[in-house]
């Protein structure tokens, strides 16, 4: 069955869903995203990714099309038309349609494209419980990563380099130390610390991330953000990633190693099942 | 008057000229691009940016749309069909639509777009007298500039940058070196010499810089390939860049610091002269 998805201000089938090849986003990567998950019909933490859009907006001074109010409105509106119970929403806002010019125009409208992708039992992923596996791969993405753009190119290939090495994902390093996974916040846990990168420009600054590590400090876990190496996740305990559609995903493996047992650990498992049970609570 | 442009088979007005929202050159920047200049009706070295595709390509594991005479009749045919004279043809191609995954899709049909810009006067361009100016920035892309991506957000941001700082361009700088423009290779002329960074992964091969330095060997000019600095390029005797629809273009002035004389160079001067004569020779 077809998708309705959402183009400026219009609600069409899949098929009919078209921008102008003179969109900045397809001309120069000149957009932001964001990608907002669905349990049980409702938006987990719709006002995080709502205000890190407003963030990425403004960082590349591109004006919102519309009201946060509106977003969320055609948010709800896709998740009934499509049905979906468990997925996700996918939103991107580009700077517009203008003849080609490096410089940005000036009347150009901001295009908004929403669609969803239903994942049936998104929330009781099998690999949730046998935990995935990562290569480590150089980092060689542009350096503001900190806004989320959909230059996503350098990602895909990580994944490509992950699949082709028979691994789920990539961690990629930079001067040394760990950054993030191609699209996901990276953590290890050592004895009884859990330590994942501090903010900066270096990575995507996780709306799951922050509510996972305010969970664990709540839980008395300890907590240290600091760049750590992939040694040091091979040496770790445990590892996990976080992301708006895989919450908390155990990391058994790294390049072929094994990290602590192989198996997913107890902190991790412990936070999905905070993660999941507080966002479920908070959706709306 | 609308253009006539060029979408996966099809000839149609720019207003009618749209792509899926679904197409990874939209939603990932999985796309590579080439710009040929038209001088006279004909192509400007077509056979040079239709090899750097295919590498471009390659490196992307994306399969060609199309043959290169296949392309070659497109581009003609634009060229007939919106009466350019002087100006531009613009190609890209993307890996195609397939619903949103990191992972490249297994059964996608590579999209090829291409659309025409008339520049009446291009090859005498007041700013050819006049020489532009440049400010220096970091350079803060991805790692892999040597394949032709439409990853071009930063290039633009360094353009707003230059604009905002009154200049015309932006020359940007890795580890204390300048790398290369915001869509154009950097040179600098000390004495007899002229200085280029080398091809890596750092910058665009440029299909006009191999031209170019294959015309000033042949006029006996002294050429180093290595990386220089902007207080290299501020104590230089001129500057200049090259790209495909700037030609050679003398830098004049550094940081808002005059280059040698604050004039268009000699060297610079003598190059564009030799590029231009040549290149029209060999227009198809």
């Amino acid at each position: 069955m077809s998708r309705t998805v959402y183009v400026n201000g219009e609600y069409l089938p899949e098929e009919r869903a078209t921008i102008s090849i003179f969109d900045r986003g397809f001309l120069f990567a000149d957009g932001v995203y964001e990608v907002t998950s669905v349990l049980d019909g409702k938006l987990i933490d719709f006002a995080g990714h709502a205000k890190r859009l407003e963030r990425s907006l403004g960082e590349l001074e591109i004006s919102a099309p519309c009201s946060v109010d509106d977003l969320l409105e055609i948010h709800r509106r896709l998740v009934a038309e499509n049905d979906i119970t468990d997925g996700l929403v996918y939103l991107q806002i580009t700077r517009g349609a203008a003849d080609r010019d490096f410089a940005y125009p000036t009347d150009a409208t901001p295009t908004l494209v929403l669609f969803t992708q239903s994942k049936p039992g998104l929330a009781d992923s099998p690999a949730a419980r046998t935990g995935i596996k990562v290569i480590s791969i150089e980092d060689q993405r542009w350096g503001r990563r900190d806004i989320k753009t959909v230059q996503l190119l350098y990602p895909s290939m990580g994944k490509m380099m992950a699949k082709a090495a028979g691994a789920d994902d990539a961690w990629m390093v930079e001067d040394g130390a760990v950054t993030e996974g191609t699209s996901n916040n990276a953590y290890i846990v050592k004895g009884n610390t859990i330590v994942t990168r501090q903010l900066g420009t270096e990575i995507l600054h996780g709306i799951t991330r922050a509510a996972v590590l305010r969970f664990a400090r709540e839980a008395q876990m300890r907590v240290e953000e600091r760049p750590f190496t992939i040694d040091e996740a091979k040496a770790a305990d445990e590892a996990f990633i976080t992301s708006a559609s895989s919450f908390v995903m155990p990391v058994v493996e790294m390049d072929g190693a094994p990290i602590g047992t192989g198996k997913p650990g107890a902190v991790a498992t412990r936070l999905r099942e905070i993660y999941l049970e507080e966002s479920r609570k908070a959706a709306v």
